[in-house]
């Protein structure tokens, strides 16, 4: 950490800095400028997370120099981890798609819906049964039954499942049903339930928020790992920016860098990103050119009735165009699919 | 709602659609333009919300005409929601400032703050025991003892409580101990949270999420009127823009914006939305100006060695000479403080 | 254009609102809804780009419907544009790449690069003779005497040449020159600058300004093919968010949109988006799998030395890597380079 | 400056870099921490303005510790700067107000108007002569001919006059005929019109771009005053942000931070900053509150027929309203109107 100080500060402003920073054990190296005097911490300088030392008197600002994770990050961890899900493995050399309607709504549907994922190439069934929802007034979801239907596709395909939980009270369902539990966007920060999720071993497939920078981020993926549970999976799935032609902006840089800070698997979800159809595939390829390990996409076998998200959902004749697209796309940068 | 039809677009298309909306019970209206046909839909729009229109084939764009919300807005009820806290009034004439430290950290302190603030002119007493932090590593606040030492805070100055909740599965202490419940920022879409405080009418304070539109903000609102709590205080405390001055970026116009839009009252937090205390009493100032019904402000005795967010921490000196300030101005305005 | 009325709105509000409409030559259609009474404007809705409707007493909004840009539309022409830049076509299949030092700074040092990237299959030659620099203290490019260097360059590689125009006084020796003119994020809406690029049949790369929305990116091109210039490439080059791991925000949906909405050709600039060199390359093939037609790369031989953006150039040999990578991505997508 | 290096920097690397600090004239203080070495440059850092340290090997990050503006700092000049416009003084105890028609579009509109901003207590006359528009197919301002249209309202009322500036090739006529050169949002970057109006010592209004940054508002304005034109006043007007109930974000926490950091006065456009009528009032008076030295407003005797932003605009009568609110509020403060 670095403090400067201001022109005006006193010894005593200076002084005052250093003792506080002896009396954390933390030791301390003065360099005075011509026009400001600096002081470099030496030691962890986690232990100064709690001090508001920008308020001391005579300081002008103080600038971490450790990232604030640890767990997540390369310097803990240098190779990628991979996560077990069922067979099938995240993180490795494979790309790993998840696909499947964004809601839950019939059985039948489901498991045709799952039936056709699989069969263009899908690895993991993805599908919400509670759906967190901007108004009151929409579809919900089906909660606990949808899980249910879930795990009849999964029975019948043998796709593992991943699913959205939205209250850490449900935990012991999604740990019985689902194979991988998603935290969504606006739950990115929602520390309790990333507590209560890091508390087991099942993987999470932990959604970046609206607005969360890459640093919150990762420490949102600290806060999962720190309470024990290491099979996390970031999934970038865009942001909120000024542009209202799509819903929100895919940050693609977001890919190679949460790569080169993190040791985790990197997913992308370009149909939440977008929010339209005819922009899904576009953006699954540019995310598998920019270094994705995996991509999760909402397929309907009829867009028009979906109670959620009909827009950005693509019809499975479209799906199995784009995972052929994809096949091609992964050979030519080294990858499999 | 307004649905328009591309040039391209069948007859077909347009029967496609009008039966649709004729199997769900609504009258359409069309208008066939020299470029595009249009179909106004009338009725209730709102049976509208869980269909995709915008995928049916030839339509070009859906545009809602009413708004997504009911109870929360001024066509539901014109006049303003006052709400009792205690004997404090919120949502009336009188200005009302919720002053105290962000975290609740020793006994002693936290009664010795809550009277200073009382005497400043403070009416309501906030102070937070379960602490949202970015950082795992960062204090989280104490818990249920926090809350124990607000109580005895409430005791020693009759000064009602507002608190924050992080968890649905807290709501029972909170019914007991705190006189108003915070849910803060990075809870405002949690909607499951949303739900378990609008099962009761003790009072809600609802802070807009970082980035949260305001129909986004008044519509969570909204989740908890739905469930029959209408005792629901909005605050403004600042959206994430690209500026790094200052945290966040105090969105003053959504003042006079939500006091058009909705019957209940707003507070807002220039404390958190500037992150410095130094921009806490010029904010203040200018969200009386702009209409506010209320203040959120943190005082701390020795910001020195608050636990959390010092930087933003008013002395209570300072907060005494802010408080003369927006006495002089609330009666410039019109009002009373 | 839909224009809806108040509920409170009058019948004398109605009627002052339609005669203003059969006053400038356009058709109205009513429609009386349960809630709301609506006006569907038939006829050439840009008569009313100068009319302020929401102000009329009982309106409550007015939502164009048509695109309110002509030339640059697929409506308007639907095929592809192409654009000879000397023997370069830009737009077509063959993705286009322009390579260069972000700065022109000596002349030996600009040939050498300029040699180096044609090597590599760059197509175009890119350099900054007049350089727009947040700072005045920073370096402000060599002027004239640089694009005396980006011509000599060309001579003795047959490359044609891009560089950014700053001033309208500059155009002639621009039109001398340069093969293309840039125009840059910062001037993206100085119109004047605009009309006068509009004036002449030079190319024109226009890139897309810091938070400028599509729309506005898209009208901003209007202006200058409106002046009868039709050979305009669009340029994204990120735009600004909250994120400050890289310099801005790569928005790569921006590309089939912009390719959707409009027939001219769109260029990606991985390089100033980032503003740091080990994203180029990962953002450079994800703007390939996005649909570009072509790339801008800054590129120079000793990035430590360069006067400007250092931070984000490749150096020669791994600007060849990256060109090797496109070339087997370009084929897997159907294209060449 | 602060150099970090990577855990992973060599003894050479760290040479590399002291061995450049010491070509340039620079001393350089190191610091060997647990984690990390550290580098802390002494001497004037702007010295390393174009050196891209950033990618020399081993370095992790490089952190500016000096402002990089030198003359609108308050480290250069303390004291508050006041700017003469005719007799009116801008910066001082009164607060400024310039109202005025968006666009000048007939003379005796024009004058009408100047004589009802006048008797309401307005300083300084605005109105638009040359226009920026988003469209090539809006009205695009009279000229010359509306400078000189407001160079007779100046006659016949006495207040002196601001009109913006869009093109270089201008500065002569506006030299003559405005009392202060607005340099508008779009143009806060037209590094070459600063440069121009940074000539002469007529005073210069120059707004905040949309989406600059506090730190480039200020370069902006020392482009002007490094050229040598003292007078220069900031304004801010909104920002853009993902809202879109106005048409941006009126960033009024600038208005304390551009103080603290500058001597030069501050100005808020609450008419463009939100874009309707209805917020206008209200941010006026928090800006007041929020510490602005002036205000600009827009006011129009006939805001349905305003062939520009007729939505934002004031009929004389709210104005004069306004100014009497103002002036109750602008003594609750201190302040004079």
């Amino acid at each position: 950490m670095i403090i400067v100080f201001k022109p005006t500060a006193t010894e005593e402003d200076i002084d005052h800095v250093t003792d506080r920073l002896r009396e954390l054990g933390l030791k301390s190296q003065m360099s005075r400028g011509e026009e400001r005097t600096i002081i470099g911490v030496i030691g962890d300088e986690r232990l100064l997370g709690n001090q508001p030392l920008t308020v001391f008197p005579g300081v002008e600002s103080v600038t971490p120099i450790l990232t604030p994770w640890k767990l997540v990050g390369r310097e803990f961890q240098p190779q990628d981890t991979t996560i077990a899900v069922d067979r099938v493995t995240v993180g490795g050399n494979r790309l790993v798609v998840m696909a499947g309607p964004c809601a839950v709504e019939k059985l039948e549907v489901t498991v045709g819906i799952a039936h056709d994922v699989k069969a263009a190439g899908s690895a993991i069934l993805r599908g919400g049964a509670y759906k967190p929802r901007t108004s009151p007034y929409s579809f919900q979801g089906l909660g606990r039954e949808g899980l249910d239907f879930l795990v009849e596709a999964k029975k019948q395909t043998g796709m593992p499942v991943v699913s959205e939980i939205l209250d850490p009270r449900d935990t012991d369902v999604f740990l019985e049903k689902a194979d991988v539990i998603q935290v969504g966007a606006r739950n990115m920060q929602n520390f309790e339930l990333l507590k209560e999720v890091g508390a087991y071993d099942k993987p999470v497939l932990l959604k970046r928020g609206l607005s969360a920078t890459i640093k919150e981020f990762l420490l949102s993926a600290e806060y999962i790992i720190s309470r024990g549970n290491r099979n996390v999976m970031l999934c970038e799935r865009g942001i909120r920016t000024f542009e209202t032609q799509y819903r929100n902006t895919l940050d693609l840089a977001a890919v190679p860098t949460l790569k080169k800070l993190s040791h985790l698997p990197v997913i992308v979800d370009p149909s939440h990103a977008t929010g339209k159809w005819d922009l899904v595939a576009p953006m699954a390829k540019a995310a598998l050119a920019a270094g994705a390990d995996g991509l999760l996409i909402e397929v309907h076998s009829n867009p028009e009735c979906a109670l959620c998200d009909g827009e950005e959902s693509l019809k499975p004749s479209r799906f199995k165009e784009l995972m052929d697209e994809l096949k091609v796309l992964a050979h030519a940068v080294g990858r499999e699919l």
